[in-house]
Order: structure tokens, then C-alpha cells, then sequence
């Protein structure tokens, strides 16, 4: 259900946020079209570009997804970089289809909480708990790719992070993020990793 | 430099590969062309596809990376998939350009160890030791994306594993596989994560 943003929610400048995405954490897309808000989860997912106000990301999202049609109508989505007391809901996300949900509406049947992102004339969009940080882009229309690649790019155009494991656009020191917010990666079927020691070679 | 294949590294089938991608490691894209060989280090790269036959990924590379011109005229890369015992290598061959290198190798100058994939008349493409795995793609030529994202797709069309740390196609589960063969995920400036534990939701 929509609450209200979490104090521990704060303002990322968009040009540093493509950092969240470089470990390559399972991450929430999620969307939003006249009222109709959705999310899925989405293993493949990268940065693209850290050009000062033009950064990017890519991530792949299949034609079956619901969320798919609020991305082409509406040319916005968020990604929300999944931490492990999110992991239940990025299961629940990747597995269930508004397709086949009441309404269209699998947020509220699913129980997942989200705050709404910056207002916008098309919605907020609906950013949910249990990330280290969302970045909210807009689409790149790429109408080949899209379609041969499930392929979309967008431009990271507003970026939040969660204070307690973010600190100046940069992942804290990982001894110093509690495990239940450290990135989860997806091994597939249902099985993640998490991170357990940084280093430098 | 060229070394035999070692005996842990075996034949993974090429429709199941892609798994290797899924938790977002950073890997080493290699090509050859004209008897030039050539390394890099890239962090932004995914799984695009899984359809038998026709599994594919992406990779960013930059327009100055060296690499990028022997894809180019060869049509294929190899993307080797990181682990711990290989980040020292993976951070040699990420912070030099062979456009800097006599002869343009910096393999060898690097003292990088590789060994060769399956024979090609242009070249066998060089596989770095300290991979958990390597795909063998063909490169799908996309001139637009290529010129406007810096993004190369391939169709992995072989592949090869460390049987240390793979079997049947999927990672063993994590507390079997040693230290030294986990994947290293970059968080930026030469700093790593490594995978310290397995769980499901």
C-alpha cells in the first residue's frame, strides 16, 4: 500500500545513482499510466552511461509484462536496486502477473509497500520498500530494440537512496551495511547471493 | 600469455550460459582479430536472452577500448565471467589500453595467462584465466546502438566453465565453492564485492 516516504529515504543526485546498478543487483521496475501502478522484478539490468546529465541504464523486460505496457504509454519507469529485506517482495513481483490480478492491480493483493516518487502529471511512480536506492528514468524510445531485444534504455532523471547504506551516491563500506540491506543478486530459481566481503586486488 | 586449457575447464552448454551473467559479475570481454589479441575489464554487462538457440547478452564498451575495434572487424568476443582469484588481472587489463601497448598487446607486457577457445579461422578467441566461466558470442551487429549506447549484443554460441565452481550449468551452491572462485562484483574505483552467502526467500 502507498505510504508516506521513510525518513531514511533521501534525495540521490541522479548523475552518481548508475553507481547502485554496478554490482549488478536484481532490481523493481516499476511504472505507473493513468492510475494504474505496477512493478516486477528484473534480474537483468545495467548502467549504461555516467555522463553527467545524461546517464542511462538498460534493462531487459519482457513483451508478457504488464508493467511493459505503463512503460510505452507513459515513456517513465523506476528502478529500485532489491536489498535482501526486500527479497520477499522482489519473489513475490517476479511471480505473480497484474495480467492475472483483480483490477490489474497486484501491489495491494500482493501487500507491497511503496512511496510515490517526484509528482508527476502521469502519477507518481510507485517506488517500493526494500531497496538500496530507485532511480526514476525516462524511456529512451527505441522501438528496435524494444522489440527485438525486450531491450529498454532510460535516462536517470531523479534518484533516491536509502541513508543507511547509501552515503554520497556510493554503496557504504560493506561492514557497514546491516545484512538485511545488502544487495541481493539473482542466481535464478528463487536463489540469491548477497554480498559478504569488499575488497580491493 | 597462451597457456594449454587447463583440465577444470570443460564444455558448458551453450543455451545454458547465460545463467553465468545472472548475478551482474564483472567480466572481461576478449576478441582477436588478425592474429591481435586483445583484454578488457567492463562492469555493465547482462543476460538478454534464453531461448535455446538463441541466447544471447550485452556488454557496454567504450569507443576507445581497443577491444572494441577487434569485435568490430571480427564480428565476435568472448565475455569471461570474473572470480577473486582473476581481480588482479581483471584491474590490470581494466586500467590499460593496449592502444597505449608496443605491438598494441598488453597481454603479454600484463602477464596475463590465457588459453584459447574453439579454433576460428580469424583467431581462437583468448580466454583469461580466473573466470568462473566463458561465453564464446557472434556479435550482432547493431550499428545504431552500438554508435549511440556503446552496447554490443553476441549470441553466445559456446561456451566453457571451471568445474571448480560450476556444474551442469549453474554455479555449485556458494559454501562450495572456495574463496578464491567467487564472482567479484565492481562498486566502482577498484572496489569489489564478493558473494559471502546463499539464501532463499
Amino acid at each position: 500500500m502507498l505510504i508516506d516516504r521513510p525518513d531514511f529515504v533521501q534525495a540521490l543526485d541522479a548523475n552518481h545513482a548508475w553507481r547502485l546498478m554496478n554490482t549488478g543487483a536484481t532490481v523493481i521496475v516499476s511504472a505507473v499510466h493513468a492510475g494504474q501502478r505496477n512493478a516486477m522484478a528484473a534480474a537483468w539490468n545495467m548502467a549504461l552511461d555516467y555522463a553527467p546529465g545524461a546517464a542511462k541504464c538498460a534493462v531487459v523486460i519482457d513483451k508478457q509484462c504488464f508493467t511493459r505496457g505503463l512503460i510505452e504509454k507513459s515513456n517513465r519507469f523506476a528502478i529500485g536496486v532489491c536489498v535482501r529485506e526486500g527479497a520477499a517482495a522482489c519473489m513475490a513481483l517476479g511471480s505473480t502477473s497484474a495480467n492475472n490480478s483483480p483490477g490489474r492491480d497486484k501491489l495491494i493483493p500482493l501487500g507491497i509497500d511503496y512511496f510515490d516518487g517526484e509528482p508527476h502529471a502521469d502519477g507518481a511512480l510507485p517506488l517500493t520498500l526494500g531497496c538500496a536506492g530507485w532511480l526514476e528514468c525516462e524511456r529512451y524510445p527505441e522501438p528496435h530494440i524494444e522489440q527485438t531485444y525486450d531491450l529498454f534504455i532510460g535516462r536517470i532523471i531523479r534518484a533516491w537512496a536509502d541513508a543507511r547504506c547509501v552515503a554520497n551516491g556510493k554503496f557504504l563500506p560493506l561492514d557497514q551495511i546491516p545484512p538485511e540491506l545488502r544487495t541481493i543478486h539473482h542466481l535464478g530459481a528463487g536463489n540469491f547471493v548477497v554480498p559478504g566481503e569488499q575488497f580491493s586486488p
